[in-house]
């Protein structure tokens, strides 16, 4: 069954999915390996990754080129993060055929314009694109498609300052010109808007919701309010940068690796994760 | 000053160099700001980031593009983990030249076949490529360059169950064919063996010790050995794995990322490690 | 129906295939529009294309990125030429998973050592394998398909010096090890090699041949000789290469363009080409 | 001396500089071995190359790619074609950033709004950047070196329908930004607008034409006209897809490659051109 089918299923299930971000082959192992039922290709994620801001300075060919590698090492279907689509409709099209192409199951684009901003950097920073912009780019992407690829339209209208209210509208104008599901982002503290919106929404479709400001909030709680997906976005990189800075910061500081050692994953872990164990010997 | 320049300062100056291995943009910017040295562009680090065998599977173009976005977001010198070279000296001459065209201050091969397996991986995988052919792939590098680029020379003999005699054969005739550094690996649990190459190399050029099994020994101990340049050469990304792994495994257990928030970086900090705040507000 | 499949159907149909080569998105496109029923992508092209030297030097990376940009902007099956497979039997496994997973119909590997020399390079540059290696190496990459990718195997017996006997007797070794097709290849100006070759393998399995010395054998001859499936290898290449030197001749020379402006494609042919026409306008 | 400064001393001698379009590292080869002073790395030529539409569906990734794909095959400076800035300004200064750290002697950025259309393309797909937004690009771009890069402003006033006061009144404030060369576009069949714009235009900087519509103005022409640097743009491109389609028809009517075999380069023509007489025997 392609992954497609596979999150399809998933998503239509009713029962809660848990999706987790990742930014290369091995955090998307890490994500399948402890029970995750999809992976977020993370375009905050996949920016820091490189040490670039997440601001489309990065290009669809990176993105595209990071899913793919994460695609071909796991069986996880991905849902790849494409900021705003990377320009208008015709490269929307073009985009959802090259993922279609590399065998990604869902692609989800957001009403910011090029080049868009991090939805947590600063209001000056989270414009809206008109509604029929960013639903001229649905239907692009929607007609676009020759498989079965899952279609993610994401609203910021909470992020930009709005409220439910238009939240609800864009959605509604989005789920009309095709997407199979529905983002509503925030950077609140609280779960309300978002749950306010899920409860309005009504099932329309499928409803995602990344907890990152609201973090408190548990799964019961979004599945009473209606929302059967969390993406859990940025964590993956957020510990990594964490662990990393540590580590490097006590091995210059003592001299030595040798503080750390028993704290870091060993050798072996890393090639059992990598599958080194599976290389044939070398012949010669 | 340009960064061959800087490493060859470097290395010459007498004190200790400290490397630092990284396999991206931000791992690169963690070992700049934490006061290392150099970065160590680890081909080892860079494999498993993909998810994939330290195996010469991933090819040169991967590797050069991991350490050219590297090398563009940070301002230390970077040394590349070029495995075996990729090939035979023709590909070791257009390594270079492609290396030196992307800025890189050095590129290190070892004297093993390809493709490689990693240096930790079974005895059965560790062959060693003949003196004569591993000095043609030396001459041949060297003559490519047409900048400074250092060029690091790494025998495996230690490695392969060779002894030190072998080894410091092997490094004379790397560095009659030009070698600027010699890079001696070594399994073992203490830093015997590579004490004793480093004694009786007596200075010849600059050498390179990768203490991931003799961790315990401190920067005093290589010094008195006359090792002078240490590499760090895999914790970064043994760090970062074993904190995602756990990271998602808290997240998946207790349905939030509740019990980790305060344990990982903030978004804040992964803003201001990528440049977020000083991207420009857009336009419209 | 995919295109492994639809490639399977052709070879099988008993009727003349004809393969053109090709090196990008624009030629695969001329392929297709002029009636060819698949597409070679001839590492010998794609190599010239980057001005480098056909022996290796440009990575299975390029060669994949260029045959999924051709796959992606046509709909005609595509054969890659993989050389001899970037390396050993894990590495030949790694490629036959990524070529499939790029939706690439067809991989061809031959029997000479990585890293190899064009076959119409000089006699020195011409080593063949040895049987037992190059058949772990179809091995492993037949074993590694997850869908029905056609896997051909190429010797290069007659391009060594070595007689129809030998380059059966490979080929014998190859078909029972798994590869669906026979690549024979001669540089002799005349096919006899060849069909001498093709009697006696008596259809075992579909049989190419690659006429570029032999280039006056028609289509009868080949299908009297019970070959049905004929590449043209490189003509596109070379073709491109004298019109392009000429037209920078004449350019150079009369310091103006108006002597071949008639001679070369309109800009409008090239829109048309490129789906320039089906283009949306810009909203703004 | 480095590519930039070649090109700096070449379009300050006063004498006339010849640029020709190339797409690849084998048409950059051509340009060079034919007499040209420098290559232009045309987006139009490139996204053919793909089989790609002219209109901002390629990223930055590849033409920078191909950029240094050809860059590193050649000695002459390259001036390379960046449509729009593929983005806003903080992309633009990406965008210097990574071309001056490949070694591209130049960029040229146009203004019109990302994503772009070519401009040749109907007029309803012609419009202008506002004078003060893509000043900020050009102070961006000119603030991000680090090397002595030059950048070109390019108007498309012309192109748009405006007259010769808009594109002088465009190209004052792209100079007075810092604009090192400005570049007027036209597609009139005659030079005249162009000529009358570089009159007007009294060498304040040296000024850029491209005469593929006006293709029969002679350099003694442009340079009375005070215009010393002149682009063939797509003449190589256009070429080639005769001949490839060509060749290609010829082949399939024919049922073989001989009726062509005299007019298209040889393979030996290839070898020569792609360095493969320079690489040595395989050792084994």
């Amino acid at each position: 069954m392609d992954r497609c089918t596979v999150l399809r299923r998933l998503i239509r299930s009713g029962r809660m999915v848990r999706v987790m971000g990742a930014h290369n082959g091995i955090s998307a192992k890490l994500v399948e390996r402890n029970g995750f039922d999809a992976v977020w290709a993370s375009s905050f994620e996949i920016s820091a990754s490189w040490g670039l801001p997440d601001a489309s300075i990065l290009t669809m060919t990176e993105f595209l080129d990071t899913a793919r590698a994460m695609n071909d090492v796991i069986d996880l279907p991905i849902i790849a993060d494409c900021d705003s689509g990377f320009g208008d409709p015709t490269i929307v099209a073009h985009m959802v055929r090259k993922y279609e192409s590399a065998g990604i199951a869902a692609v989800c684009i957001e009403d910011k314009p090029f080049p868009k901003r991090n939805s947590f950097a600063g209001a000056e920073h989270q414009k809206l694109e008109s509604i029929p912009e960013f639903v001229e780019k649905i239907r692009a992407g929607c007609d676009a498609r020759k498989k079965n690829m899952v279609f993610v339209a994401r609203t910021e209208a909470l992020i930009a300052g709005f409220g439910v209210e238009q939240a609800l509208e864009r959605a509604h104008a989005y789920a009309d010109a095709g997407a199979d599901v529905v983002l509503v982002h925030s950077k609140s503290r609280t779960p309300a808007s978002v749950f306010d919106f899920a409860r309005r929404w009504q099932a329309r479709t499928p409803v995602i919701a990344i907890p990152t400001t609201y973090y408190q909030t548990t799964l019961d709680e979004f599945e009473a309010a209606g929302i059967h997906i969390v993406i859990y976005a940025n964590q993956a990189m957020r510990a990594a940068v964490r662990a990393m800075n540590q580590a490097m910061m006590r091995i210059h500081a003592a001299g030595s690796a040798m503080a750390i050692e028993k704290e870091i994953a060993s050798v072996e872990e890393l090639f059992e994760l990598q599958g080194m164990n599976e290389v044939r010997q070398v012949a010669r």
